[in-house]
């Protein structure tokens, strides 16, 4: 028998979990729609993929693992997590991953744990408690099957039944990967993303060089706000031709105002100069939020935003690692007055769409909520990150349907850059769905008529939907 | 059979549901106590009273029900909501009943769709799911009983088993309908309630001729600070022989401070002005605030404080309709430090009673259980607007309890202007108070012995004693 | 039949309970750890210790306890608690107790009520709910074996099978009770635990006092900021040696900050003059606790952090009757950016521990948890205060376990000044955590193996490892 139960996650009790099984049955076997992640595009538009050892595949690009370990004392080094300077780090994978299996008990009752499980049991064929005996017979068989024509990553594509998978593009990429992947032939629908960042963030290194970069590859010689704005616009049009749907924007608040070109253009030029203030930067990630949404207006691309991580807490870790070294810490968020600038102008538009995400659980149900309930632009994303979890979940519904209703939610989406583990991910939001409908309908909250459409409203059809996905 | 079921809204565990349903056997039918709410006092005076139409009743007074439209994209006008320029909105109200009965799914999981459920069968006795099909039939039920006799308002009081109805009044309001009420004969009990924000808030438009009218109505030339208090002492002298037993005050936050007399002066004769500025209006509320402290420990009459809303986000839904147009957008609050000048004079009067309401539920176990369980002076209203639903509920409680118990709250009131809903909203508190309660006593937390005391005090006396009803 | 019943507190479900049940049997007599508290260490010196009254014992000492009297508009001075000035309260014992009992109604449903219904069951034998008919019975049957040789504190130590009892000391105490009961033979391991907020809060009164103390009791003249950071060298260099394994910082936020030496000198001098102001000791505590960081890398001490009480709030109380009455209300916290400095410092030291305690808990999911499962040095004290109760349990395992693991939290500590509560605060964790593994189990989230060392490890393991007690 698997230690795995086939009603994992469900209430305990008889009555809400007869009408679960029933829901899920519905949407177990949906296509997954997957409009907002970071998987790499090369791995699908590569014709032989190597995925390279169990440890590249599972370890050293998951910020959700090595940071548990890092917390417990274990150094990224010891991982095999390369330095920026080509410092020495273990190279021996079976040895990394013998330590991480010593280590797993960590794990117990995290999202890591459930995933990973899933992830061996359903796409490796492996049944068994990963603990420190096992440890090498687990990497063993992973290897093996990396390394079989399936586990090719259009193949799993398929397997996954991914009906459409967006990636997150910086806004100066070129997109060669999807035009290979689009002249492969391959049916495979693989869509970019609109993530201006590099050129946004001035306060960020290198943003003169992201602004020349810019100027390359859109064509518009980008010498002040007019030109960075037209070629920024070139982008947009560009992505969108390329498939794209929606943009995607990171701040560390929600904070947007309008500035006159005047002094949009001032902080342009002090930011190409490396003059810019810390206040410079902050005024002209608002104003240029604000812009985004006037450009979302009128191409109809939509417009997501992430806000609340401050990024690369620790210090040392980012000089020697890098980024995304798990040290992306959250900061209380407020969206009620910080929006209202651009809510002002365009919250109204009933053909935009923006979709809020971030990691502060506590606006919720006071900011996040009532605002989705009245402006027609607004749709709430999925729990975000920390947050994309069992009890995760639970809070998000428990906070904001109550307000918005699910109709002003955007459905799923699983964020990751763990390819593998798309359908784990998938599978829990489906199975806390089906679960939490019927909680309310054995409280005869909603009955298991509307349940089951709104199960499949939540595990389809509102991602689909909200992103424009549906063409 | 009918869709609703009869244990409603409590756990599916049959020992904690079983013991639910005793608990709330001993409170459904008790009389309801309805110490604060917006019921227009119209309703009440008229010897005949005319609904309308179901649209009328249900639909355009009720910004819980349209601004969910509305976030979907249908526009106020479409819904008929009157414009305040008498621009042009929908009139056939079998139309826009249409349109809402099209959208009901929206509200799967609200509130909204579970007291107009039970408003449907209880008052109307229509028992049916809401949908596009029935739409028309169903206005045509409520329709039909609207204009007989028996739904007339003081039929439906007596109905509803209504102990005592607290409305809620301007400063400057003559309390005429009130005077016709005692003078009809009628014995229902309905009190007006003390709410001057109008002419303490000064920042809200119309200050002066509000100041104006409170000469007029009061006997006092208000010509500065002391003929202002002189002025409001004597609205509160009126309203408490009118029956009142109750003041209200909205605030964006809890901030109080202590001006001198020539301060508060200053800043008035500015207001009077229209010169105030926005720190002179946030320093006059919070001296006001505590002036009103002062006058509850001199008259008797208990203190309510909603804070926390941002009114009126949307401009230009504003501009076109009006206020209350379900763009009121909670923030952030702070209790500790903004209520501690007032607490520091007041708190400790044991005669004093200071209900706190707020739209941010961080502030229940974090400040307000604290506090309440502490200063003699302070109770804890009722999860307010968006958070008088199931889970907004079971978040107070579980909240609020441990550390202030339920002696420190104040019951429940309904806060609706629907006067139709009111049963209903009653009949979700009691069954969520019967299955709080009860999932307390299945655990040995209480006994079942105190939790029929309990639920008897949170339906029922809590809030009679709270609000000084008891006379 | 007991109104208590065995598995009280477990869900009702009978999969859940039938768990929680056996993971409880395997803690329930486990040792207990008490790695924080306030128990006064004169308890176990003395060789015949007098307990005075059951009002002595339980109400005068218990803030939780009488604050929720006097919100309901009960005195200090009807409950016995003592005037600084010396005044007139109650001296009649039973009296006071009458009225405690009278109404005990007040505290259904609050933790309090559940310690003192365990405490009096299973410390003094009396199986019966309190009552006004049956209080002055139980008074008698309190003081009956309050006054026998088996409820010395010591023998208490032994039946409570308390394996280590930290006590918590200001820096400036001589440990002459600590050296007592080293010298008594007695094999009770009691250990002091090094609190020097009184010499490091230059806000407090008597800070030039307390500094002349500090200079007496280490031996060093202390005039400057170089000197005074040698006597505080010097009194954890002496805690150490009297078995201390930790420290303990109070502080409003946690706010941290690097001065220069220069500035902390001149902050210590203006300090001693009594003219430091508010920022001053702010920037003075945020520097000392970087410092006290940097000495527990060096020395091996845990360091404590308490943050976000505002002491006092209720200021004719502290005149009248002196800190700690039931009025220190909690306040947002913050620690992503206020802790940033420390950490940069000290946050990757795997040797250092640092435990820290909020009142806040919406810090547990956004900040703490991402904080503690990022870096080495950090690990979360229990839920505190008013949170150490069945629901901010709840919470607490809710909100942090998904994203730190329970292996960055530091298990249980009962932080009470209450002695013969200890049992039941522990049984009331223990039961808590048992049932919550039970709920993750059920649903398949961990399986029962590993929820057998969880509970353990929650119960026992992890505090003793935290705190370093292991030797």
């Amino acid at each position: 028998m698997s230690f795995l139960i086939e009603d994992r996650y469900f209430s305990p009790d008889h009555a809400q979990s007869a009408i679960a099984r029933r829901l899920y049955q519905r949407v177990k076997d949906l296509p997954l729609v997957c409009p907002h992640g970071h998987v790499d595009p090369r791995l699908l538009a590569a014709s032989n993929y190597d995925w390279g050892t169990p440890v590249d595949l599972l370890i050293i690009p998951d910020h959700y693992v090595f940071r548990m370990l890092y917390s417990q004392g274990i150094s990224l080094e010891e991982l095999g997590i390369p330095r920026k300077d080509g410092g020495p780090v273990e190279k021996d994978h079976r040895k990394i991953w013998q330590i991480v299996c010593d280590h797993w008990y960590l794990f117990r009752g995290t999202p890591s744990s459930l995933w990973l499980r899933d992830e061996l049991r359903d796409i490796f064929g492996i049944d068994a408690k990963i603990n420190s005996a096992n440890a090498q017979a687990i990497y063993n068989a992973i290897d093996e099957k990396l390394h079989s024509p399936e586990f090719q990553p259009r193949q799993l594509f398929e397997r996954f039944q991914i009906e459409v998978l967006a990636t997150t593009d910086a806004a100066t990429a070129t997109l060669q990967e999807h035009q290979r992947i689009r002249e492969s032939g391959w049916k495979g629908r693989i869509v970019p993303t609109f993530r201006p960042d590099a050129v946004v963030n001035i306060a960020m290194g290198g943003f003169a060089e992201n602004i020349q970069l810019l100027s390359q590859v859109s064509g518009v010689d980008v010498t002040n706000y007019r030109t960075y704005i037209a070629a920024l616009e070139q982008r947009r049009h560009f992505f969108k031709e390329m498939g794209a749907t929606a943009t995607d924007h990171a701040a560390v608040t929600a904070y947007t105002a309008r500035l006159s070109e005047r002094e949009a253009d001032a902080i342009f030029q002090r930011a190409l100069c490396g003059e810019a203030s810390a206040e410079d930067a902050q005024r002209f990630t608002g104003h240029i939020l604000i812009e985004m949404a006037r450009m979302s207006v009128e191409d109809g691309l939509v417009m997501q935003l992430h806000v609340g991580s401050s990024r690369d807490h620790n210090p040392v870790l980012l000089e020697r690692f890098g980024r995304d070294m798990g040290a992306d810490i959250p900061t209380a968020s407020e969206f009620t007055h910080n929006l209202k600038p651009l809510l002002d102008l365009y919250g109204r538009e009933r053909d935009l769409t923006i979709i809020l995400f971030n990691l502060d659980e506590t606006v919720y149900s006071r900011e996040l909520a009532p605002l989705a309930g009245h402006y027609p632009a607004l749709r709430l994303g999925p729990p975000w990150w920390f947050f994309d979890s069992w009890n995760g979940i639970q809070r998000y519904f428990e906070n904001v349907v109550e307000t918005a209703g699910i109709y002003n939610t955007a459905g799923f989406n699983d964020d990751t850059r763990a390819y593998p583990s798309i359908p784990a991910r998938h599978d829990l939001w489906r199975r806390a769905s089906a679960d939490w409908l019927a909680g309310l309908a054995v409280r005869g909250i909603v009955d298991e008529d509307d349940a089951a459409e709104m199960v499949v409203d939540m595990a389809y059809r509102l991602a689909k939907q909200t992103y424009k996905l549906e063409a």
